[in-house]
């Protein structure tokens, strides 16, 4: 049986929103050892939804719908499903209650055209939603099993995490046992990795899956059996990518790495930043708990800030210019003294689009690492990159050299 | 004629990379007054390939293929057009000369299995791509029109804003003349707002398409013909919104209208940041030029840096707590002496998901905002968002006061 995946709505065609069910979806079916065969986005219409679930009636389908399920108009999900099933609909009780269960619960007065969300194909299943008003429901059309679900992505996941497994299992698709391990790198291209796993003498040993969110890299291997030749395989990969894996837990981010790192350490953190403008701050402080590690930001965007907040002389400046070595190492002494700080790293660079020159064109970048007993500078060029991209991967540049640092690793 | 999508990879359909080439082409479309029948995303797979070619290929239609265009064995898209147009595949000799040119301009070795991205169906008409290697080409399938571009998301943007006009010309859909506008508003939930528009007298006048990016949303009026009417429109769009209206500039973000806003009057700005944790700054020195304006940010996270960096009382802290109304005070105040600037912001708040209190619980924020002879506090309650929304939230709540008390609304 073929796993279809159909998303309804006229606001994704023209460009208002971007669908990100069927992503979900997808990454759901993937985690349970199944795979989606096509993915898809129609309108708001209801001769086109009905002439889709026909033509996957024919022959064995399984089909999650997205949207259509609301109270306006606009909402033919349910009726298109009726049609062509060839069924009447129903207001179907329990959804009813459903409903005005939760408007009272939010104590919202409901207008009848919220009762819609309750009229259900005769013979359909019932799916309750615990994360807003539009119930799902399943059912079969010929050889077609369908399950729709409200397209609002909370709701959609919501739902999908309550009832996907149940579903997969009353149409026989049972997950299959499986071993499984997850590393996240920095700092490896995506290429450069897939071609040293390639190399690796168990690379046939699982499946692999590598999940880039830039400039991090989740990868994720699977297998189903032969747990020897998998842990084989994963002593492979952390020999020879292990420099840059900084973790092996699936969802954690690599400021929570360098958070642990610290914690671990009881060790605390000052940052001084210029052209990452505040990014190395949010990424620590988007971490829960980042208060017991993370003690002050100073984002001396000017000049004069980076002498008066941090002491970097004002003739460093002058001589060597902002971003320079000297004066980056120097933020970084000075955020260590400001805070009292165990480490400190600091940023300066051109972000461009302007403000280049020819001995430091748009790209330059200088980090700064002070610890307590010394401090030390290093320049980079991030070549091509435009702003946000230049900010954020000098971001994690920094945050890197303060990880490997705090680790001893370099 | 209908305008269709097709995305190709596995890599979607196992959840690896999102789909967005389709959103930017409905997106360029609406620009242009047409839309999309539909989107799909399939595998790597010659059979469903060819099959979906020729499903199309038997009516009036036309279709934008994304990706399957690279070097390697999964690379299936020429093949699959020329096997669904019954042509052969031959070398194009200039997608061959541009390719090498490439890879001469990079200083890179060619292997020579890049070459196949210069098979083409016979027939096909070769688009250039001065983006990447791979050539997208436009054919003709019975009556389906068929242009392939590559799918990394760069190269499709890129050679999309190249090829579509013409492309579309010679389907004869020329874009119509039309007039438009862009209003972009922070603060007005999007039912409201929609609310609002229906009850417009010449509502009717205009198509209207809202983007919300949270907490922002970019609404574009749109209109054919009748620029009196369309003129009424937008003049009572100003009327009922205007307060929450902060540009009419397409591509201006709210960090740029709040610098420019300082920016017009030679005003400084300073920012002091707990809750918020450097995110105030970024949002403001991702726009090139911030530093025309903005001089310091302060990520006081701990309590003693809000003391020793900004000079807020201990015993103020102490009596009232970090999240109060005369600290956030102290810090906005601290922060525009320390920087001597003319207006300061400061955040402080409890993000969660721990960290609340009954008097103080998850979601409370305090703002404070301090100028050149004044500074003023104020407390609001932000229920319901996970950590990551309430620091946006927060910031840019923050940046709405500071423009509004800047340019003298509130």
């Amino acid at each position: 049986m073929n796993l279809n995946f159909i998303a309804i709505g006229d606001e994704v065609l023209r460009g208002e929103t971007r669908e990100g069910n069927g992503a979900v979806l997808a990454d759901a079916l993937v985690q349970r050892g199944l795979g989606l065969r096509q993915m898809q986005v129609i309108g708001d219409d209801f001769a086109s939804i009905r002439g889709h679930l026909l033509a996957l009636a024919s022959r064995p389908n399984a089909l999650v719908i997205s949207g259509g399920l609301g109270p306006t108009d606009d909402d033919l999900t349910r009726a298109a499903v009726a049609a062509a099933a060839g069924v009447a609909i129903v207001r179907n009780p329990l959804a009813e209650q459903a409903i005005r269960d939760r408007f009272a619960q939010l104590g919202r007065t409901m207008d009848p055209s919220n009762l819609r969300q309750a009229d259900l194909p005769v013979g359909a299943r019932l799916l309750a939603n615990q994360h807003g008003t539009a119930p799902g429901f399943a059912m079969q059309i010929e050889q077609l099993h369908v399950v729709a679900l409200p397209g609002v992505p909370r709701e959609f996941g919501g739902m999908l995490a309550d009832h996907l497994d149940s579903w997969l299992a009353a149409l026989g698709m049972t997950p299959q046992p499986r071993i499984e391990a997850t590393f996240r790198l920095y700092g490896l291209p995506e290429s450069d990795m897939q071609g040293r796993l390639s190399r690796l003498p168990h690379y046939a040993a699982a499946t692999m899956r590598s999940l880039p969110t830039w400039p991090e890299i989740r990868l994720e291997l699977t297998a189903r059996d032969d747990s020897n030749k998998f842990n084989q395989l994963c002593d492979e990969v952390r020999a020879d990518l292990g420099r840059w894996i900084y973790t092996e837990q699936r969802d954690q981010s690599h400021a929570s790495a360098v958070l642990q790192a610290l914690r671990d350490r009881g060790a605390s953190l000052a940052v001084a930043e210029s052209c990452t403008g505040g990014q190395v701050a949010a990424l620590l402080t988007a971490e829960p708990g980042a208060s017991q590690s993370f003690l002050l930001g100073a984002v001396t965007y000017a000049n004069s800030m980076k002498t008066n907040v941090l002491s970097v002389p004002s003739q460093l400046i002058a001589q060597h210019g902002a971003v320079s070595e000297p004066v980056v190492q120097a933020m970084a002494e000075g955020a260590l003294r400001v805070a009292d700080a165990d480490f400190a790293v600091a940023t300066s660079g051109v972000a461009g689009p302007s403000g280049g020159t020819e001995q430091k064109p748009v790209g330059t970048l200088c980090l700064g690492l002070a610890w307590r007993g010394g401090s030390d500078a290093r320049t980079v060029q991030l070549r091509q990159l435009d702003r946000p991209k230049f900010q954020r991967s000098a971001a994690f540049l920094a945050l890197e050299w303060l990880r490997q640092r705090v680790l001893g690793l370099r």
